[in-house]
């Protein structure tokens, strides 16, 4: 049997954990490690929802090890470094995506795709390397490999740019890979939720021209106003689909509904991409003919590298870039989870640990 | 209603044609129009049977114009050239492959990808700029616009050439275009017929180590002893599925039957890619999570452009790599046919068209 945190970890810290499937958190109090040499203290100051975080504490996966204690997006200030550290100084703006820590030797890691990892410990409800399960952001303090941190750039707020350090790297690594970050290249974003909103953001940093394709057509304001896209196409709408066939160098599906992807492929040029995100529950159909008459692609992407991620935050403080939150307390998560389980968050719920996760 | 070749093409020709769903091919004269200004003419000697041959004479892509004239892996000797031809020769040994013309101003035309045109002319069962329905290489001659012809390099036989015009380009392209073209990577090929056997070729060419992926334990002997493939993998063999999983950078895949793609997206490592050849008639089931997990890709390839086809027989030349064919007269095409349909060639019949073709 592994061995609890409080039986290896003598720091003591407060945290909002799920106990079952109800998937509903409550205050806790966990143990975290001593700062190891190389490793960093963070005092935990916001920490952003996640939809991974509403499948993982209702154990919509089936991996849920409870108590859970969620959060993969996290912003904070460092309160001590061990003795190897030298690129972090107490008092810096931090953050803590996805991974705690990888292997550091497979092939994926030594190629810097570390998030491919196939010995990755994730930030929460994944085995650490000493046995423990790791605990997330939803508490106010973390201990991570510095490796695993990242570097919050001048001017860039902790609990808008929170969110950037899961969703953005998710949409900004395929944007990358796959070439979908040169300007006047047409680029289209299937949902508008946490993953789409920023994709959105980061395609109009690029210079890319974007359309955003919905179910909903009550969110074209909202999509062409606020968010900046140059089209709004309805996916329900045989008309506006035809009218946009062939036209897209790529596109961004964060959907995790199960569709078809016939007529979003019909919307891609010859050799155009599209590019996976959401983990639908049911397996795609795919007409083999779709891919094969135009030479067109269909690729999943799984977060990004560390290096990618200090490279996207860069960025996106260069242009201003960060998530559209709402910002809640520690007794609103339930709420929220709630909330996001509907669809209703313009676009991302951020937790504000640092004022509201106190000992009651 | 399109005018007959005969009422536009003054030019006589001895072809073989389908003229139903059977499939069956009989001798028939067909016209060819004079050779125009940007046209070479072309003695055919040999053609290949492609497997898309097959499905056209027998309507099973629901595309037949009939009567069908098959046959776009086309080598024979220039018996005339156009007044702006300089770049061919009377007497030149040239081949023709897919494509007979297409728009040249389209974006894909212009990008060299001219094989993703939307306005496509077919080297056969097309309707040509002039509205004839074009006629493919089972035919004493052609007559095609000089861009769409290639030069067999020296030393590249044109019997046992002729058929990477078709099999060749299509397996070359996906290995360029998606990084399977180097020294060391590791490829699997799933499939041993017309493509697969040019793809263990190409690959090895390439030096990239091969694993031939097949359903058919016998023919482990064929792929590694005369192929040269190094590894050979039973599909069924869940053992032998395992030890292979996470071991292959790219997947050339070539079936045409239905299959779930699971197991063999399996065998990908992070990041890996399968290339989609076939074109099975009922929709493949992919689960997101297959590719998301990995960041893996899922691509479609058609055909190759005339740059690279010309680029690929002359990468064969020199590495005196040609297709493996049983060349067979005029009169056994139709028995070739329903062997083809067995599976029963290794691994690609050619047609002795300039010794067998003549008038009875």
């Amino acid at each position: 049997m592994a061995p609890t945190e409080a039986e290896q970890h003598p720091r003591k810290a407060l945290a909002l954990a799920a106990h079952d499937a109800s998937g509903r958190v409550t205050p806790i109090r966990i143990s975290r490690r001593d700062t190891g040499d190389d490793d960093v203290a963070i005092q935990v100051l916001y920490c952003g929802i996640c939809h991974s975080d509403l499948h993982t504490v209702r154990n919509e996966w089936r991996t849920a090890i409870y108590p859970v204690v969620p959060g993969h997006e996290i912003a904070g200030l460092v309160t001590e470094v061990g003795k190897n550290v030298h690129k972090f100084n107490v008092g810096d703006r931090v953050g803590v995506g996805c991974m705690a820590n990888t292997c550091q030797s497979c092939e994926s890691c030594e190629a810097g795709l570390e998030n491919y990892c196939s010995k990755i410990v994730f930030t929460y409800n994944s085995h650490d390397r000493d046995g423990t399960v790791t605990c997330g952001g939803y508490s106010d303090m973390v201990v991570v490999n510095q490796r695993f941190v990242i570097r919050f750039p001048d001017g860039m707020p902790l609990d808008k740019g929170a969110p950037l350090l899961c969703a953005g790297i998710t949409v900004y690594t395929p944007m990358k890979y796959h070439g979908l970050n040169e300007p006047g290249k047409r680029v289209g974003v299937i949902g508008l939720g946490g993953l789409g909103h920023v994709a959105v953001k980061f395609a109009k940093a690029f210079g890319m021209r974007v359309t955003v394709i919905s179910t909903s057509p009550e969110k074209r304001e909202e999509a062409v106003e606020k968010l900046g896209a140059d089209d709004f196409v309805v996916s329900s709408d045989a008309g506006q689909m035809k009218a946009a066939k062939g036209t897209m160098h790529g596109i961004i599906n964060t959907a995790s509904a199960s569709m078809s992807m016939y007529p979003y492929l019909a919307l891609l040029k010859p050799q155009g991409k599209m590019i996976l995100l959401g983990l639908p529950e049911k397996p795609l159909q795919i007409s083999a003919f779709s891919l094969v008459a135009g030479g067109k692609t269909l690729s999943g992407s799984c977060m990004g590298s560390i290096k990618d991620t200090q490279e996207m935050m860069d960025f996106a403080a260069k242009h201003e870039l960060t998530a559209d939150v709402e910002v809640i307390g520690a007794d609103d998560v339930n709420d929220a989870l709630e909330r996001l389980a509907k669809g209703d968050v313009r676009y991302r719920f951020v937790i504000d640990i640092g004022n509201t996760l106190v000992t009651t």
